[in-house]
């Protein structure tokens, strides 16, 4: 199987959504859904287009209740490029023979191809063949060249190419009810001859988002000159192109488009540009060129080359990597870096949690920093743009510092669901999600990784320091003294696993002394003292002058550090929370034959008037988590440091007990697990790792992806290639690696950017060889274990494993 | 003197635009005239605000002509906050007995205070005292503060506080003819009991503004209950608020303002932003407390410390170092980092030159890049955005690469008038001062500057470079090859001195071989080589492949750089431009004679029917940039290597005999004769220096700073006493120092950032003493001239001069 390439054979109309997600085209500024060309009851449904960052307000009345949500925006689609044959219907794939249907998504290019051949009702047989593509390099520009070949006929043939505002949200069947409706109209206008114009604006937040749309029509290499018509309805705008066609002649139709919002750099007016950037803009192959060198440069950071030793060829691995990578770079890119944009969970591919940003940072910025660090840092300044808001929510529950949402949008304020609806019972259930507040620690370990990592002391001295203080003295606010223990403990949170939002019958939600958020807070604590240490001593003082920060506070800080409490049972197995030791063990055996798939327990067990909150049962690691981001080196620190004592043997006793017990009803479960055992069971890791790899793309959780993909997962995939094989840290001013290759590959190789350096790195079963290619920079420090090296420009060092 | 106040006794309707324009409130996002209360024909005139990097086009039609401009947008006004006695007239300045007037602008705080005694023409005599700031904190806030006590009466006051959207652009007399009105209203509404709120739209660029006000009263500590009403009219609402005074008893009146625009990051719509902010706002003295706070932390990082020799004493020289360095940080603060905004020659301080950006970089950048560096790289950034504009517009005239232009405003095109009015004539000149290309050469030193003072690889990389590489293109596409000389030559273009744009009585408007343009042509290609040697192999590699450059065209730039040609005559001047000699001598004594001040002499000569380009007559430092930019051994190895010799002999001479020549028509002029008379006569520099640090606070040019600060001056004149007199160099990874104090200064001390370093800097005439605040980061070189040393963290290094 060729790595580089998606195929999909044939049309199959279950498979649509699915194909669509996994084929959705972006550029950071903006994605594009990307296959989908069936029918629906009005006649052809085109896909979705999202804004990347473009958020709206919607209020629902159901019942006389308000239900008001923030959503992503669906652009006007600028897809629509139809066509019909001698003023009949307009095409439609349900309603023809379909003699072959060819999908392809050239990930090394970032082009989408279809090829179809029909015979439709009448008997003629057509081919047409389209390329489509959401250009990296010049991100306000996407393209669509459309061939259309009769095959046994001759005649007139109409194609509609236009912008349509009246679109809504529909991408996900639970949102139904909600609405849905975007966009207001502003004006239509066919520019000239070729190119049509739509403005529009988000009904609530005001975003002006201006398309231009050119169409020409080619014979052979030459323009066809051909009547149009235009169609203006309010919102929607179409240029209606006539033409007569020839047995066995093809003419070929390139729509070009631009996209400009009111939030846009650089511009006089949104509407203006995109007229102008449309009219100077390249035909479809000049666009192709530049956009293909584009992704040429992504690959040539991004790209991981290992070979998988013959015995245990596959053919999907590879591919499936890259597909990872590419979307991840679609939602992320080059261009994210001067938008204000995060890092949606599910990319900017579908609706499903409206465009949200969660903690998936955790699991893909580490991909990031190792290759593109900048993107990185812009979204970690999205996070601090949205600081004020984190503060007023803490002050707002009567805590301190800064807490940021679980789900964020707009202006980083809240916008997690109180009741989600469970598909299998039709209930709404009471969503407690918020409480994870462990949201908030990965912001603080994101922060100080990103510094670690590329050495930005600026960054961190301006924005990064602010908020892992202020997130710290969150966390000091959280505790509470247990004086019989003398320990702080942190009370009514929910920890990453999600089956767990309480006790059993009791009142108030959230659970206490969740051991991960109880230790990532005490990492957070110690690392920002250790910041204040980092910066300027000038910095320092002025940073806690500006959040009235003292000595006393500072303190407080150590001590809590030192004196959190984390629960054990069994010896030495970390309790999930406090009180884990109590749950009633789960029929794993049992719900298995009866259901089947049990990756969303939840709801099996809430349509069963039961709740997985009674049993030792996780739906995605949680506790492990501590093993996925920290080395054993720095557990034993951690737990020391509190007074617990540390022996790395508990490592897998702790791995091998939360394995049996978790349903992986997260995508991001598999991640975590396949790189902890990367050491213990090498195998094992190899075979959850390609498992992970494939969650979207085998659609693991049974319609989650047609919804949007899972981005977490997608980068957290690849990531454990790139740095749990690898064991790359960067601790100390010294990259260090501890590769641990899976037996089944011979090799991996791939370039990582570290402190403005390019490094190569080259591992197989036996050295590890790093390449310091030619920088005009001071030479690094790398070690393999403890044999740290100094690695001068221009020249490698090789290790021998 | 206190250094850090600037004070104005009395009232002098002469003196108040300038007094406003030297008191303008801002934090980088916006800006507020500051003083102004005088009436005009309308009541009374409230001064401007102006939104940073809004700009809008304007259209009007003279005589048939319509004459396009993109002009800075005056903000709806927030600061009316007027009263009036028993229902009489609004309060008006000129219609009262003053009793005494005092204004302060406290440039350690921010903050502008006015208090007013009055007699009005009933006899009332009334106290009132006012203050306000634009916060540097919170960007989107501003507040002003009234207190109005009745002397020797008690009665009824009406206050009004509005916001008004009804202003027009009217700071620039010669402007006056062309379209002023930027404001379309959208809607107006009393939110609640002490909040207004306003929306408009700009007419062209349509960004929304949304403007907030709250309104309190307070007897003593107490909040006053007063009756209030509203006040609607299309693009303007206001609160009338009456209350009863009684004699000798004071009210307060605070009025909190914010400000959000369409443009804004992290906000779900303006309205409901600016709304949301007013409403959480603290009152005045906490806002007051956090500005301050801003403004001290800005202070320690800005703050030169110096003592004038008790002989030498002067009363003015620190609090207009002070004033300079207040409005550099209003106009390109913390806040302009994450904005798309530019630094405009004139601040945000009036609306001459319309807020478009210039070269005037050249001379702000080095200062920001010692102390702030973070803020240079977003103002480059702001270029960075406009890159494919420039291409465009060099793609126009025939040429390659990269042309930026020599005004730019929102989207980076070319803004320059085509002709301007001659005050003095009245009649409308040809400017041809868009072919001063040398913009481009600025931009490309301070890229490099940039990098090389912070190492800041990343944006070198990512953005840097690239600039560079099309600037380089550039300017090898303006050369020709002379073939009689051997050597390549620029034609047609005009340097800094605006005196002369073209030959006496040639058709075409340029001038050959302006020098300066030469050789920093050469300099860009030198350098423009070097940086795809700095940037890692495979990122140079990427670059040349996006903008298609390849070996052969970089032998053409290695070429060009090595063979651009430099006119000189009397042996060893270096000709300003070709043909220079050629020029008559001016008759300075009998100019002055007539006309007194002969700065402007273009004017003068024009309206006599005559111009400046007959003349050896400069208006500003042109050849002379040379020697401002480059250090003698710098200047003698872009001599050599264009095969020209170079004795460091010629810089006196060349500086002697165009200082002769030149009548500092730009206020940039005696920044550079200062600046290049720092060796090798210190008097004269410190005198220079000091003329040119008040060449706003004293308006030397009788008129312009009314309209508008000089920027580029302010800047540019505290950097002699920053870099000039310290001699700071970074070059070759090195820190290096050759201080030379005027010897009316004791001592100098101030800190500057260096490579994520903090440094204490202290010289006197005898020692240079560099401090290495605590920072986790390796060793940095410090030298003085060729001792070079290694300078710990934590650690000292002094060395004796």
């Amino acid at each position: 199987m060729d790595p580089w390439t998606v195929v999909y054979e044939g049309f199959d109309p279950e498979q649509e959504a699915l194909k669509e997600a996994l084929c959705t085209l972006g550029n950071g500024y903006f994605a594009t859904r990307g296959a989908c060309f069936h029918a629906d009851a009005n006649g052809v449904h085109y896909p979705g287009t999202y804004l990347a960052g473009g958020y709206n307000r919607l209020r629902t009345e159901i019942a006389g209740r308000v239900i008001e949500n923030e959503d992503l925006v669906n652009l006007p689609n600028w897809l629509v490029l139809k066509f019909r044959m001698d003023g009949g219907n307009w095409f439609d794939l349900m309603g023809v023979d379909i003699l072959s249907y060819r999908q392809v998504l050239d990930l090394k290019q970032g082009v989408l191809t279809r090829d179809v051949a029909y015979r439709d009702p009448e008997g003629r047989e057509t081919e047409w063949s389209e390329r489509r593509l959401v250009h990296m390099a010049e991100p306000h520009l996407a393209a669509i060249e459309l061939t259309i070949t009769p095959k046994n006929w001759s005649g007139r043939m109409d194609v509609r190419s236009a912008l349509d505002g009246q679109v809504l949200n529909g991408g996900v069947e639970r949102y139904q009810n909600l609405s849905s409706h975007h966009l207001e109209p502003l004006e239509t206008d066919p520019v000239d001859e070729e190119t049509i114009f739509l403005r529009v604006r988000t009904s609530q937040s005001r975003v002006t988002i201006a398309q231009a749309a050119r169409a020409r029509i080619f014979d052979g290499d030459g323009r066809l000159d051909v009547h149009r018509e235009t169609v203006q309805e309010s919102g929607y705008i179409a240029q209606d192109m006539v033409m007569d066609l020839s047995e066995g002649k093809g003419v070929r139709i390139e729509k070009i488009v631009s996209l400009y919002t009111s939030r846009d750099h650089a511009i006089a007016e949104c509407g203006l540009t995109s007229r102008k950037t449309v009219a100077g803009a390249g035909g479809f192959s000049e666009l192709l060129r530049s956009h293909a060198l584009s992704w040429k440069h992504l690959w040539q950071r991004f790209e991981m080359r290992f070979r998988i030793k013959p015995e245990h060829e596959d053919d999907h691995t590879a591919m499936i990597l890259h597909l990872n990578l590419f979307h991840l770079l679609q939602t992320t890119s080059m261009h994210t870096m001067d938008l204000d944009v995060g890092v949606p969970s599910r990319g900017w591919h579908g609706e499903a949690y409206r465009g949200h940003i969660f903690w998936d940072e955790l699991f893909i910025f580490p991909m990031l920093n190792l290759q593109m660090p900048e993107i990185t840092r812009s979204l970690l300044m999205y996070r601090y743009r949205r600081l004020s808001e984190a503060r007023k929510a803490a002050k707002a529950e009567g805590l301190k510092g800064a807490m940021y949402p679980w789900q964020s949008g707009s202006n980083g304020r809240e916008e997690s669901q109180s009741v989600h609806l469970n598909p299998k019972s039709g209930r709404w259930i009471p969503d407690n999600s918020r409480l994870q507040r462990h949201v908030n620690a990965a912001i603080a370990y994101n922060i100080y990784e990103y510094h670690a990592c590329t050495g930005d002391t600026e960054f961190l001295s301006f924005y990064g320091a602010e908020m892992m203080l202020e997130i710290a003295r969150f966390w000091v606010s959280t505790t509470t003294y247990n004086r019989g223990l003398d320990r702080y403990e942190i009370l009514g949170v929910m920890g990453p696993d999600e089956y767990h939002d309480g006790y059993p019958d009791a009142e108030r939600a959230g659970l206490n002394n969740n051991a991960y958020t109880n230790i990532m807070a005490t990492w957070v604590l110690e690392k920002a003292l250790k910041v204040l240490d980092i910066l300027p001593e000038d910095r320092s003082r002025e940073l806690c002058e500006v959040i009235d920060l003292d000595q006393k506070e500072l303190d407080e800080w150590e001590n809590i550090s030192r004196r959190m409490r984390v629960v054990f049972h069994d010896d030495d197995i970390i309790s999930q929370f406090e009180g884990y030791d109590q749950l009633e063990e789960f029929d794993w055996e049992g719900y298995s034959k009866r259901y089947g798939d049990i990756q969303r327990l939840d709801r099996i067990l809430e349509a069963e008037n039961d709740t997985p909150n009674r049993y030792k049962v996780s739906k995605q690691a949680d506790a492990l988590m501590l093993f996925y981001l920290f080395s054993a080196e720095e557990l034993k620190h951690l737990f020391e440091r509190l007074g617990y004592s540390f022996d790395s043997e508990i490592i897998p006793k702790n791995i091998q007990y939360y394995l049996q017990r978790t349903s992986h009803g997260s995508t991001l479960s598999r991640v975590v697990h396949a790189w902890v055992l990367t050491r213990s069971d090498r195998e094992r890791s190899w075979r959850l790792c390609r498992e992970a790899l494939k969650s979207d793309y085998t659609d693991v959780q049974g319609g989650t992806t047609p919804e949007g993909i899972h981005l977490g997962a997608m980068a957290g995939s690849v990531n454990i290639i790139q740095e749990g094989y690898t064991g790359i840290e960067w601790r100390d001013d010294v990259l260090r690696f501890n590769p641990c290759l899976p037996e089944e590959l011979d090799h991996l190789t791939m370039d990582i950017r570290y402190r403005g350096h390019s490094l190569g790195v080259h591992i197989t079963q036996e050295t590890l060889t790093v390449n310091n290619r030619r920088c005009a920079e001071k030479p690094i420090a790398v070690g393999y274990r403890d044999d740290v090296r100094e690695l001068k420009a221009g020249k490698s060092q090789t290790f021998h494993l």
